[in-house]
């Protein structure tokens, strides 16, 4: 049974938009990989334990009320109001009847992938911005916030902000006219404004601003590091994936200047920022061995660049791209800096580099994009290096700096006013925060129950075999591991906080043994 | 040279199950870094050394005998007979006269795709289903038995199944009419049975059971969490892409339901499973610091919902997946208690995983498959909710009951015969595990000789360098390091057993230098 | 709109360049990691700064001269000349009048992806051997020189060989003949060489040599081993898209064979060396504690048999990739002894693996290279197994063997050359290597002014908590810490080298902490 040329087109179009979705699901755990090595080791596994609570309530959320929300139906402007959790889903074909599954493409009405690909596509979106926002919760926030965060903000917040730009009939895309093809200002600005307002309800973590100004750094730059590729891979192929077109000329075209631009920004970006933190560096002389170029930071810039671009890589020339990450940098660095001034405390930058990236991209979309170029027929025509001056002579750009004006101001105003009165509710009820205590021992092992390093285990390896024994055999041989240091386990070999014993900076000899051994009793599994 | 209609959809084919195979090189790695991650850092080296092997013996198993048995020919309903060591393989174009390359959808007899991503991606399946079950192996297998242990699996073992039920004339799928399409069954729970099978002729890891019964911790959540990214990942386009087709709206809708149901169901068993353990928890009301939320079984909980409906991803409704889902957390629940309570060890319990999750799998496929729906010519057919009791009303699903019993017997039977098989003579002839001493020790040091973690040269991050000098010199210096653990090495910085030394809790001054010397002096490069 | 049958075919060869540029970005980020895992911890932060830095550097030099050096045209078999930082590029469609974008694939010249995606995938060509010849020059090369050598690597040496080989008109390919469809010689054996001549220049690391020959091992075998996944899973799909098509049966056919053949030469070449390495051992009779079954090398192994069969693995049989592997490992072998013997440092065997995998892998293509079996036009021939001896009689691979003589030596020539000027030119200026005391401290703390692991944040994970107090607060509680390991840091929590505190190997009472206050001052975010 050979296939027609259309179904082969649908084809190809599913694919790469399946494509999409399954690397955009990577770019998610990328951001939380980046949290987990960017936080102290005593908060590690509570940032990867969080984000497979965001995926489970996010996956429910998203499935009963988001994707109706962004993408049901296109009678509204506002808001879509069909396909509550998948109810008559894919309908174009069951129900001839009733009005069709729409795309989500409100500016050329082309796509024709599966509406349960779509489904999913949109879903990972979704969680991207979920998830992102989570990161700045980092090291101080209890379980249960997650857990709401991700109801609200996967099922409520950003699905309405995604039909208003994305959805066929939504009022700030096809209406007023704005646009953000990757989504600068509906993913990752959405993503910075509600890290930032629940940083501020959740308060900076204990250290970082009293009794001075100090950074509380990262435990492991390799686990970062694998985030960072994670999400630079995912950035590739959301920038390039935003038309969720390939076939044809002209979408060929957007897709490769996606990736092209991408690169060209996010490089430029983390450029700029490397001399910068340079010459900062030499301008204040510090002592030598005090000089940082500190791994998440860099990490970072390259990421507001590719923030910044996301907006419009599919419609920049390269020139375009190189500009854009230039001025993502020095917004990245103006926002963290200015973070920091007034004292928000944003454990991974999150903040900053997503406002700063995605507010500033959202304005470069009316700037750099392409009036002339590729258009959307397939139809080249005459590119101009003096397009941007063209075209604010002509005042087109003008009204596409209200839009987008507009577009940041309904997105920041929109986030903020909801995520505000949760995180308001959180903090009357004081559910927000982690006990101090909890905050200072680290909030893996007083809620998780367990470290995300069993450093215990890890000295096992060094020709010391503690593990089967009970807490008694190992402490009642003289002179056993007095020079191992203070880190008490029961006799399960997992760490247990320090004040369930009697002595605590002691050889462990004097230990009261009776109680970890009747703590054990009772836990068995 | 344009390309013709079927040329492009043969390439779009070919393209689709590409991906699919390589992302399912990941998803087995990311099962060696769950295992990795779950077991102590004595044993975390030797989790990734054995999948090396695994993957350099099964790569040569399967390319000798395995794709012959499971599709070389359609001839025989119990194996294959050609393509041995790809002998006459893609025989289609060269050789008219014998029996065609054929394809391995028993069902619907339209792929198209090359012979050698084919055969790619089907050795990926048998990688991944030998992967899958030596992870239970873990902390205590010796090295040789893993490469035997591969050879038959992925040479005899795995291949008769995947015939049976994936070969044009298997005699579970084309003659009896059993039906699994992602492989609940024939990749999952021959994975858990023969992990089971392995796990109790291993017998259980010193100090699991005896004195009592405790856990055995992993050392590193980020190392376990990598894994599960990976094997999400894998399941996403494992279980989407079990048609190995995606041309044909029929098709992208399959290959989307897949992707949601996948999510759906994942998420659903991870959130049921979250919340019984914090019922579980409360009702036994253990001391607060006790509570566990272990990751690694949270992950767990999420894969066997995905397990479990891979055996229909792509047929079922997306409420159906929620079901799916919230059944699998029991099983994987009950499975994982029950395997304790009878004292069999399932160290990062891959056995109550795919057995938990394959089992329900294979059942839930009559169940819940949608008769009604998107059929294989691409016409959608009226979709109605009470499908289920329609089809039990009119005897079909009783039948696929049956059908689904027959594939689970034998599936179990023929795994655990020759696993059990194998297992048996390697115990006999005492070759199956490694030393009380090296079980102790660990078995990075002593079957390969490095640790995973050379915990000296982290301490060399701490503004000690040790490395490039010998032992004397280190250790001759005045009351040096007197407060470092007792890391016992070698003067090329590797980490020694300690019983080389004399002095094993001193500060290291008083060690026997000669005998170090001397076996360094043996062991140059 | 339906598209075209041409617009589809280009859209699905467009999207499969696409799949295979952000892999190949996955896979130098993987090579990355190996050397990370693979040095010593105190340097495993700087081994992933350097690839952010060849990262950003690659990007711009490759935009403005090194794709114009590499496909700017096809007038020249030397240089490309137009294109400079992608000026005018796509003018297929907008300048009608001047030069078409002309397709890389000079022996075909049947592509027709978007030009964008070609330049992005070719750019991630660069990057990667940029990056995999920078990991030779591990834990001793000061940041400016990576700056530096990947400008010149990636904006001018590389992109001319890339020419030569692959360019519409390039004088090796197109002109002479010479076949190198993977990048055995143009990727793999420049990088080698590039890894070889720099790690010369750079001397061997403090200890490795002198006094004895003595190994210098990694720390982490985990993150060496998430490396390895990444580099492999590149390999495949770089391998089986080295003809940038998949359209068209013939295309499938070598895209499916490279695959497997990538399968096949990896698992032998692992193989085979795992076995020749047990050898050895036994020969020697080694003291059984220190056998050594290393990781890293049996990666490399693996990874040398995948660089070998590169060159032709679209091309080849199965059986010769058997071959291939199995010389790989011979090769590997060999040339990671004579480095050692010479003593010459090659930290992660970079040097080994690609020359002795890429030199081969160039020999081998007139060797095995099907000259019957599928051809360009999508027809089959005859494939007989004689074919080797066949072509050997009638002359054709003895031309063949010199192609690849006279490949290998323009290749090595000129990486040398350009890459030895650039080494000595800053080995004169003094500005190559980190100062000694640098070097035995670790470049992490001294260079970038963060180690990899903060090892004092995890043991805050073990039940103290350290951050947020001074130096003064923790070291001034009566016998606080004294048996914690000797870890200095400044009230940051950051690490600090320990000479700055005049009690080294104390408890830390008496620590000058005034010098700390003061620099801690100082340093004030």
């Amino acid at each position: 049974m050979a296939a027609t040329n259309e179904q082969i087109q649908q084809a190809v179009e599913s694919f790469f938009l399946l494509f999409n979705g399954v690397i955009i699901f990577l770019m998610s755990f990328g951001y939380t990989l980046i949290e987990s090595g960017g936080v102290r080791s005593q908060n590690a596994g509570h940032s990867l334990f969080k984000t497979l609570l965001i995926l489970i309530t996010s996956a429910i959320a998203y499935w009963i009320s988001g994707y109706a929300f962004s993408f049901g139906g296109d009678a509204n402007v506002i808001l879509g109001t069909r396909f509550w959790a998948s109810e008559r889903f894919g309908a174009k074909d069951r129900y001839p009847n009733v009005e069709n599954f729409t795309s989500s493409n409100n500016i050329y009405k082309l796509n024709n992938q599966d509406p349960y690909i779509h489904y999913f596509y949109h879903y990972m979106l979704a969680f991207l911005v979920t998830n992102i926002a989570a990161s700045s919760f980092a090291e101080r926030c209890r379980v249960p916030v997650y857990v709401l965060f991700s109801i609200i903000m996967s099922g409520f917040v950003y699905p309405f902000l995604a039909h208003w730009m994305w959805g066929t009939n939504g009022w700030l895309g096809a209406v007023v006219g704005a646009r953000d093809y990757g989504g600068s200002a509906i993913i990752f600005l959405t993503a910075g404004v509600a890290a930032l307002i629940g940083t501020i309800f959740l308060g900076p973590r204990f250290g970082r601003f009293e009794p001075r100004t100090l950074p509380l750094f990262g435990h492991s730059i390799p686990v970062t590091s694998v985030g960072a590729i994670l999400v630079a891979f995912g950035f590739f192929v959301l920038n390039s994936g935003a038309d969720h077109r390939i076939t044809g000329r002209a979408y060929g075209d957007r897709v490769g200047h996606g990736l092209v631009n991408t690169l060209l920004s996010g490089a430029t970006s983390g450029g700029t920022y490397y001399l910068l933190q340079r010459i900062i560096e030499n301008i204040q002389s510090s002592p030598k061995h005090l000089k940082r170029r500190v791994f998440l930071s860099t990490v970072n810039s390259i990421l507001a660049g590719m923030v910044a671009v996301a907006g419009g890589a599919v419609a920049y020339n390269p020139w375009s791209a190189v500009i854009i990450g230039f001025i993502a940098a020095l917004s990245f660095l103006l926002w963290s800096k200015l973070l920091i001034k007034i004292q928000i405390d944003d454990p991974v930058e999150t903040a900053a580099v997503h406002i700063g990236g995605g507010l500033w991209g959202i304005f470069a979309v009316p700037i750099f994009r392409r009036t002339i170029g590729p258009n959307v027929n397939g139809e080249f025509v005459e590119d101009v290096f003096n397009s941007i001056i063209y075209r604010f002579g002509y005042g087109e750009s003008w009204r596409g700096l209200l839009n987008s004006l507009c577009t940041a101001a309904v997105v920041m105003a929109w986030t903020a006013f909801f995520i505000g009165l949760l995180f308001l509710l959180l903090k009357l009820l004081n559910l927000l925060k982690v006990s101090k205590e909890e905050e200072l021992r680290g909030i893996d092992l007083f809620q998780h129950g367990e470290p995300a390093y069993a450093l215990r285990i890890y000295c096992a390896a060094c020709g010391e075999q503690l593990q089967g024994k009970t807490i008694e055999q190992e402490t009642n041989g003289a002179g056993a591991r007095s020079n191992f240091p203070t880190i008490v386990t029961d006799a399960e070999g997992a760490i247990v906080p320090i004040e369930y014993f009697s002595d605590r900076h002691g050889t462990g000899n004097s230990t009261d043994t009776s109680k970890i051994k009747s703590l054990n009793e009772e836990n068995r599994v």
